[in-house]
């Protein structure tokens, strides 16, 4: 599952390098995008299926997401703006982009302060989101979930007589942004989760701790029925969690050798950044 | 588990180099023959064990399957023609094609309009066909399921007095047949799976999401014996599934760093594709 | 875990390349407990120790085994002769053969026929011995099997006063040799498990479907007690496994691909090889 | 998650090639700091998280840890003195070290046979930690548990008002300490692991050995609640474990090919050397 992406060493280069244009103010966001991709398909997250977008920093009503294609192989040229308000692409430019893509756009709508949205089909949550057992925080990196994580259920947002298990026009997308609520994270029943964030960054990580969390409350459960999860004294306070650690963890897994050995060491131990653990 | 296989590069060069044969209707077939074994041995689906064929393009009443050997090492050039009629090789030019390969006619024969036959010993199933509890459709991709996958039971099949496990005469293929019914899957007790499909891709596509599917499900009754399964408007409709993502992705996850390179990424996203998620 | 074995391909060269010396009657076996190290260390059955062992082609009462070393690592030159009646080597040359090696010793002195012992560690099993339930035979490839695989106690057969979990004398070998009795593998508590073969390759092939075996069971029994084991029609009859092939397949896993490219494809499919399944 | 480490070739070769200055008493250690690092990564024990640190041969009032950073790139470069006393480093170079460094100073403050602390967020032990059930000793080679582990409960150790689940500062180490008594293991709701040891060497094999007996205790549990651990005799008597084997073989599935190759194989099965098993 673990693949070296020597692509990520070129990425951002050409744009600037070509005369007086105006620089691209989402340009360092799809770059983030592409790197989200990369992380997620190396920690198994994203397989076939599943999609990472970002509002654009140009207009908060227009999030950046890739045309419909293996997750594995997104570059920056693969994405394409949609539109907030209906979900569909601003200039489709001849290409589709996800037919869940309401998800996003609908969630983006409800929560004016997100700025990321990841929709996986993860195989760590999924066996719990078929029990009646709500996911609940276990593991300190897990401090960013609520006491019980939602899960969502089709069924009650199904329009009647309508079939399937995707969320695939805004309706549904919008059932979905309510069950999410103020969360960070929304499990889907027999499909997988939505996570959200305050950025690409955040969003990644806390994808992977949900994962890590999911993992362990069901492998503890398998033990016995009495297990502990954190309280409110234990669960992160805003910005408590510093993501940057883990990003530059599981993004360094995704380099090959020749992009390692090119890792700005200086960076680290500095006592200006905020490293809480 | 992962292995490059750059062999898929030169696949199907050699035929049409030479001069003025005729076309085989059957050499796009053995590609994905080929295709098809590379992706289940890197998916863990098949190990020693285990064989996928297809019906000939050339006539209904035979089937193309490798010689016995290794899955890992099937090259077109292995694959011989094997009679529906009775599962014994048109010409066999001294060469031997699997022993369960009464599986495959049998089933062949009973369904006219299967296409492709995958038998394997997929060690994510094995545990639920030990059990009492039938295989449902559990993940949003399964939804080719029926609500129940039938499990077979060789000891209800095999005659008096006989031995074995295994699938190795017309009496116990067509039993085999029999309780596959109408279905895409049969569990096999301790012995693993038999899925089929219209086509290659999309027999290989469904065998990854049965065991998928069945792995949720263990895990999930391991926490608790109330999980929820999907029902019938969660199920497909007929081609709902669009078999050629997954298969994709799949596929290049078998291909060395130079095939990788060289994959076409102009076919991403077109609207013309049916891309349903 | 998976690694490349370059050396494979270079082993057996040398002796006979040189002149005029007498050929070593044991000489291909030695190959064969290489190739087990090489396979079994890829399959995750050996990690830091454990240890394969046959009985010599050139004296009865003489075993082959290597001397303490890390498994990955054995080479030829690193296999020692060790007395049957005693466990001690024949000529240490200053070197130490494994502390353990009563388990071999003993089982050699009590079954004439068994002509390799391998003892393993192997985390598939270890759950299984700790629990009052018996390995029984859930999956085809492991009907060599008995109905219940016997349990070693080591409580049982520790001296008054006795200590440890290792069989480090003839007393605890001879004690577990007695457990193991008739059959081909006998787990042992919080310990690991041995296997005995006919051959290097059979007790090879035994070990690995021994923890395929253990797993399946395993994960059975998290999801419901009643599981259904092999009943006896369903065992081997004598020699009805054919271990080639898994043997060949394993082998071939710990091939680099030069060697891998270098397979003899000419031996597959033949008629006249016994080929079961 | 294996991966191959070319710098271990080059570790130590540079101080010792500039002239005449005095040698350093940690030196040696800091090299086996870094290769536990390497090996607990590799192992899957340490990820984004954890830290190894070591007691100065120079003054047992200082303990060697590496500034914050990920630990899969930590070098000799890159650890700093740190006090016993408060945990402060001795001299920062405008570096931190990590939040929890605590506790690294109050285990050593509380335990002065201690030369070596291992923190981790161990997925293997924190499921168990979740329930009420006590690690025991199940796996042989985990001889050097007592026959309960205690599990730290931050909450009982947290200052009124209190929030977090890290160890942050004195108090907190003090009470880890206090919980992980004359034990060489405590694990941490929730969080993970703790691992201390008479040397590098040694706690790095505990380390993985605790998970080791982690991962069985807790799959034979899903299967049966009646497991069977070691009781007092089979337990380790003092140095009778012999970390060289194993902390060797981790060692060398660290090594690319290259070092590999060069493993100096002399020293294998040598008489003299204390080999148990």
């Amino acid at each position: 599952m673990k693949r070296f992406v020597a692509l990520a060493l070129c990425i951002g280069v050409s744009a600037s390098a070509s005369a007086q244009v105006a620089p691209d103010p989402d340009d360092a966001l799809k770059d983030d995008i592409v790197t989200a991709y990369r992380i997620l398909v190396n920690e198994g997250i994203l397989d076939s299926f599943g999609h990472v977008t970002a509002r654009s920093n140009k207009d908060p009503n227009v999030f950046l997401m890739p045309q419909a294609m293996p997750p594995a192989l997104v570059t920056k040229a693969d994405i394409l703006e949609v539109r907030v308000v209906d979900s569909q692409p601003v200039d489709p430019k001849g290409r589709r982009v996800n037919g869940e893509r309401y998800i996003h756009g609908e969630i983006y709508k409800a929560r004016l302060e997100v700025k990321a949205v990841i929709h996986s089909h993860s195989q760590a949550v999924i066996p719990l989101s078929l029990t009646p057992i709500k996911m609940k925080p276990v593991v300190a990196q897990a401090g960013f979930l609520p006491l019980e994580t939602p899960n969502f259920e089709i069924r009650e947002a199904r329009e009647a007589g309508g079939r399937g298990m995707q969320v695939t026009d805004s309706n549904r997308g919008a059932a979905l942004a309510k069950t999410l609520g103020p969360h960070p994270v929304v499990l889907m029943r027999g499909h997988g989760e939505t996570v959200v964030g305050k950025s690409v960054k955040q969003s990644v990580v806390y994808a992977v701790y949900v994962d890590i969390n999911a993992k362990m409350q069901t492998q503890a459960l398998a033990v016995s029925p009495k297990i502990k999860s954190m309280n409110a004294p234990e669960l992160f306070d805003e910005d408590e969690f510093d993501i940057n650690r883990p990003w530059e963890h599981f993004r360094q897994k995704t380099l090959d050798p020749a992009a390692k050995a090119a890792i700005d060491r200086s960076q680290f131990g500095l006592t200006q950044t905020q490293e809480k653990r």
